[in-house]
């Protein structure tokens, strides 16, 4: 049987592009760009509760780092460096090959350099510790937003948690031609490039990975603020289209969990810029309502004006 | 059940001092001082694996974080920052209280501000990265030993593994009034002051969690070298008056795991310099063997000038 250091050295050694030093010793060495900030996150992924034990490991190792790399986006901050402890059950060479494919897959899309790596025996189980540089002063922080600015949200939330709800009740994807919740669900995209995009634009912003209602609820508690979303306004129409009904298509866009899109405050003078992001990334972002200076539970307007409040309450391992 | 986020905020959450935003956010923003290098290492700790799942929980709460300290410490960098990936069973508010307060106190001791958590519902693990400060170009790699070059350890290796050897045979213990071994297993001091007061004597370092024959192993693989012990010069005596005979006293101290001591190679002019620090630090520093140009698995020479060589093989989870 291979020895951890044979594994490490095997599956998880790639090159770097921009360390000073990187797998190999006691630690990494690297240093920010002057002038730069480096922001740090952390993200475990256990069997049984964040995924399948059985879930294909080149799509999990994708999954590992990209979930990082959503809140280094979420913070407009660049991906540059990453770690990874990896806790297995045993060796499983073919599962390992894969897993480092998917895993090294995303940080070659996104240029991260892996620094380090911990590889222990135990339940199956991933933690990455990723690194982005923002600008000093530059992040885009939960706390900032302001009353009167729009509510903007990246690409379509609810697909990742209507995938989920497929794999567990396969009537629900009678004559759904379309593979996209799946691919949410395994496979998701972190919104990096609109991430730095957004510096200077957005006042406010957090990743949807608790479920929109609940992460708009962290975003307006740190902003000591309220919102309203307007019902017309939810980007509902794709998920009505995967056949999802309109209770379960509410329930997955603002309480689905697993989504790894934007959710941003930004003042009104800035829609058309946003607008102009959007056709460059070729990325939908939907304006679905705005910040108030009324705290209080998450408002939803309906079509006919009435007003409502919704659960903020998000993903909750313990819940 | 608290959530989630209760939880995080309510035992993970302490005062930051040299942090731009700590947790709460999606990412936290830091940075190294000008013309510092980040020294970056991770490791985890499994239930069954690392720990019994029944150990003190603030052991294993300060054990948590020292174990990362130690490998800050072995590349001759002052710890700064960490994070904290913990996954538990379940929710135990007693056992949380005690565990948040070992590892803030490890925290405390080193001035390490806690920048970033996640918590996850799952068997029992937590993976620490830890981030500490080191001029650029000052860090101590493992690869550059001379040949030459004198080889010292620090304090007492070999009494974790001695207190493991105390836990599942009491036998052992018959007669011994002393801890010493199980607070080294449960309780391990990081090396951090002796690792930045070597910067710019020692050669290479390496801390020796993988044993001291092991870790010596890796340091000479990567500087090119080989190396003999002196049996006369080894620290056994501490292991024999504990109980220890001779063939655990050496087994334990070159093939033991789970010490946090410093191995490292200094030229012969530093001897004084050395010794110095030893005084300084309260920390015995012992000269164990030397670098030498023929490499090959480690040399061990006896009393009577007879040489053997010795297992270099580190310890293995998978092995």
């Amino acid at each position: 049987m291979p020895s951890e250091f044979d594994l490490i050295r095997r599956h998880f050694t790639s090159p770097i592009a921009h360390t000073a030093l990187g797998v190999g010793d006691d630690a990494a060495l690297l240093a920010p760009a002057s002038g730069m900030q480096l922001a740090v996150t952390t993200d475990t992924l256990v069997a049984g509760t964040h995924f399948f034990a059985d879930a294909a490991p080149q799509d999990l190792g994708w999954k590992t780092l990209a979930v990082n790399l959503s809140d280094l986006a979420a913070m407009g901050a660049t991906p540059r460096w990453a770690t990874l402890a990896l806790t297995l059950p045993g060796v499983d060479e073919a599962w390992l090959t894969e897993f480092a494919a998917g895993f090294f897959e995303c940080a070659g899309r996104y240029g991260v350099d892996v620094v380090g790596g911990d590889t222990t025996h135990g339940p199956l189980a991933m933690t990455v510790t990723a690194f982005g540089e923002v600008p000093a002063g530059a992040a885009i922080t939960r706390d900032g937003g302001r009353s009167g600015d729009d509510l903007w949200v990246s690409g379509q939330p609810g697909l990742a948690v209507l995938g989920l709800a497929w794999l567990t009740d396969s009537a629900l994807r009678a004559g759904a031609n379309d593979y996209s919740p799946l691919r949410a669900l395994h496979h998701p995209t972190p919104r990096v490039e609109l991430g730095t995009a957004l510096r200077g634009l957005a006042h406010a912003m957090i990743d949807v990975s608790d479920g929109l209602a609940g992460d708009l609820g962290h975003l307006c508690e740190r902003s000591r603020l309220g919102a309203t979303l307007e019902a017309g306004a939810l980007p509902l129409a794709a998920l009505r289209a995967l056949g999802a009904g309109e209770v379960l298509a509410r329930r997955c866009l603002l309480a689905g969990g697993d989504d790894y899109e934007l959710l941003f405050a930004a003042p009104v003078a800035a829609r058309e810029e946003i607008e102009a992001i959007a056709r460059r990334l070729d990325l939908p972002l939907t304006r679905i309502g705005q910040l108030e200076a009324v705290a209080g539970p998450i408002r939803l307007r309906e079509a006919d004006g009435s007003v409502h409040e919704i659960a903020a309450s998000g993903f909750d391992h313990f819940g």
